[in-house]
């Protein structure tokens, strides 16, 4: 039985690789929640370490051979035992497949990219980062074409949402915005909820702990996780029996502090929902980008925003804040956190105009990439599809070109996809749950959300990287990618909410 | 110059270590405080990977060759590199001595041992572990063998405490017992002070505000360290800009969370006192466990336990907690935490009776060692001694031997030296703080603690690992380990307050 000593010894392998990269992942979450103002610089040569180290041993030429010497087997074989077999040659074919010398052009310059682009928006210019940003594009496209393509941004895309390309989502994110860009409209034009309600004061200890009883109520396991505050709201999975997530909060916006913990919680709870048979081995995680984030959106938007999680929590929620909201009505502060809104930030969109952001960056990425569009016109491209998209111009550079960091920290191509789909593919699944469990609604109004949980730990989380996502959303609606359902969740929630 | 490139490579070679064991200990300090409940197996996984990542590197022959080439260099000269070459040598030389095939053993059986005690300590019996304890011991010499050494004892010693041996530690530890153990008699017997002004109840976030007030007051920088709650309070240094401590609080025991944050405190302004240039190298952390204790213990008792001390600070704390301690006069309450009494556990113990423990373990670990005395024999001697000492005998094994784990989960020898060492030297350096600095007390009494922590900073701190223990105290204090100072102090402490 060779391929059992291999086995092992693969196994032996990738659960250390596994190990250094939780550690990492402790460094990163220490980062952001704990660290003293001064510890940046240990914490740096620390995290230089341990990514090196990693590094060194997934492209460790001993561990191609091991893989080679398993592939034939692995092929043939429909047990987890191959699909880690698979799922470690992808990897360590991505790792090896770019050559040290660009990988460490990369890093060299997205570190100093990074320096200028803080200046830049000091600056509010975009000018100085032009060049910068061009050279990028270069290093993004020598990355691209290190792999077989079809579409130069395919290969960026499939880092985080394997098995998608241009090719898959452009018709259908076109189908989205031909469906969005409209109703968006429609809504901003009518007469818009009263928020008030929404800005407090609100205390923020008491909002951290409305929050984590929420979490804690929709399945997300505090034994096997925890919630910090951090500046960015963040899940990170180091084993699936330590899944922590973090959330911020604000006194004047009772949103946020909410609803960036369902979402995260959502992400949480794929990360524990995986089988405990993969903990340890590169199978246990989330599948891709846009599968992650189908699960934190359909926690915050679709249970989260729908009326039935409110007819449970509105009231628990005035019992803690009976002077802001004794005497506003459950329906008011329904419609209230479904205010929409053109607004120039992504991150500060609502649910309806999040996906014209996203999709935006998409098409400039695949652009950039081809050619069609330049870096020096980026800034006047940008104004004109906000205009067309949402009727806005961004009035300077940092409400515009220069408010993501993504393309000055890392390549361009394939960081804003995952969102899109993540939206699309919530809505597909939610409609398979309720097709399968037409009483969710009424168990939601019970304050019971165990069946929806349960369903999604089965058809989605459990099997972890060891299946992929088109598979996975095949088996669980029954079809591959399709725009219907979300635009038609869209469509319907806020054309009755909006009265149109 | 190839002591240049030299030690270039060496100084890569030991930053590599230090992030490697930054990072481990980042993973221990967080399974402290903050790991889910099950978060503890990828966790074990990690820090296993970690530490033997480490283990490799801190062995690699080339390390050792790297070394070998720059020891010439290094005997002739004064410098700080020269110093980092002979403490790298020093490590070294522990790491390699000891064949794997040992350290092995000793991993293997004193996890087990470590089981066994938690067993034994369930049945409330000595029997079921006495053989295993008597394997630990014939690991303990069989690892000190691989050693130079006059007794059996000083290579474990040596590993905490370098420059000292049971040679040099028994007669002073001889002439403390000598002076402790009719003072602890005498003042037993004198009438008690009223300590139920320190039983509250106490709210816990307040105890911990306030000694985060205290420990700040004192020195501790909290831009590079943090305070957090653990079952057992500890200091970590991950980098001299990121030196954590944690506390302990209870409702009903004012003292537990101030005293044991000073503690840490003293132990924090430590590594956070070493000079910057070392950051990152083997040199940026305590020199040894007795230098480390005397700061913990200096800070904790000398200052915090000190009248002057409560001048300042009693007003503070009256004004957090009026209920409690608005009737209660500073006089009362500064006997109340000089409360002496024989304690059968030692980490229960108090000031002046706490070394007369340490002691015994001492002695203990010395016979058991050498074959004076005889594993089975233990429970028998240990009550003989306790009894003697302190006039007191345990009724059972886990009021006795089977109290601390310290023997069950890693060798005999060493362990417990540190802890009276400590109080030894905190008290010739404070007499030499006093002779340097007359108004300390005044400067106390105006919460100024700047002039003391400045003093220690440059005496004893700054050169961390690059200066050993008694060249620091002979610089310090213009001569050796000396007893008298320690016995006089308590001596005339504790008269005082008693009344004797």
């Amino acid at each position: 039985m060779k391929h059992t000593t291999d086995l092992d010894a693969l196994k032996q392998r990738l659960a250390e690789l596994g190990a250094l990269e939780g550690a990492t992942m402790l460094l990163h979450w220490d980062q952001a929640t704990f660290l003293p103002d001064r510890g940046g610089t240990a914490r740096g040569r620390q995290l230089e370490v341990l990514q090196r180290l990693a590094h060194e041993r997934g492209t460790d030429p001993a561990l191609g051979r091991l893989l080679a010497g398993l592939s034939a087997w692995a092929e043939g074989d429909t047990s987890t035992d191959a699909a880690l077999v698979r799922v470690a040659q992808r990897d360590f074919d991505r790792a090896t497949r770019v050559p040290d010398q660009l990988v460490g052009e990369i890093a060299a310059h997205t570190s100093a990219s990074y320096g200028e682009w803080c200046k830049a928006r000091e600056a509010n210019d975009f000018a100085p980062v032009a060049d910068t940003l061009a050279r990028t594009l270069d290093l993004s496209r020598r990355y691209a074409d290190c792999f077989d393509h079809e579409h130069i941004a395919d290969p960026l895309i499939d880092r985080a949402d394997g098995g998608f390309t241009v090719a898959t989502l452009a018709p259908v994110f076109a189908t989205v915005r031909t469906a969005l860009v409209p109703l968006a409209k429609a809504v901003i034009a009518a007469p818009p909820p009263d928020t008030t309600c929404l800005n407090g004061p609100y205390d923020t200890d008491q909002q951290v702990a409305f929050s984590r009883t929420v979490a804690a109520q929709l399945g997300y396991d505090f034994e096997r996780g925890r919630l910090d505050e951090s500046p960015h709201p963040f899940t990170v999975g180091m084993g699936i029996d330590d899944v922590r997530i973090t959330t911020r909060v604000r006194q004047d916006d009772l949103t946020e502090c909410l609803f960036s913990t369902i979402h995260e919680a959502g992400h949480g709870m794929y990360e524990q929902g995986i089988d405990p048979a993969l903990d340890g081995t590169p199978l246990a995680t989330g599948t891709s980008s846009g599968l992650h984030e189908s699960q934190s959106r359909l926690w915050e938007n679709r249970v989260g925003r729908s009326e039935a999680f409110w007819d449970y929590w509105y009231g628990p929620l005035q019992a803690v804040f009976p002077g802001q909201l004794a005497a506003v009505s459950q329906a008011d502060f329904y419609r209230a956190i479904h205010e929409v809104s053109a607004r120039l930030i992504r991150t500060d969109a609502d649910e309806l105009t999040y996906d014209l952001h996203v999709m935006m960056r998409f098409d400039l990425e695949c652009d950039l990439l081809t050619g069609a569009i330049h870096v020096a016109d980026l800034p006047e491209i940008w104004a004109a599809r906000m205009t067309a998209d949402q009727g806005i111009t961004p009035p300077d550079h940092n409400s515009g070109v220069l408010q993501d960091v993504h393309w000055f920290a890392g390549l361009v191509g394939g960081a804003f996809q995952g969102y899109t789909l993540g939206n699309m593919m919530s809505a597909q699944l939610y409609e398979a749950a309720e097709l399968a469990m037409p009483a969710l609604d009424e168990q939601f109004r019970q304050g019971d959300f165990s069946a929806l949980k349960g369903w999604l730990n089965q058809q989605v989380h459990y099997s972890g990287r060891g299946e992929d996502t088109l598979p996975i959303l095949q088996r669980a609606t029954g079809r591959g990618l399709d725009a219907a359902p979300y635009i038609h969740y869209l469509t319907d929630k806020y054309r009755t909410i909006y009265g149109l």
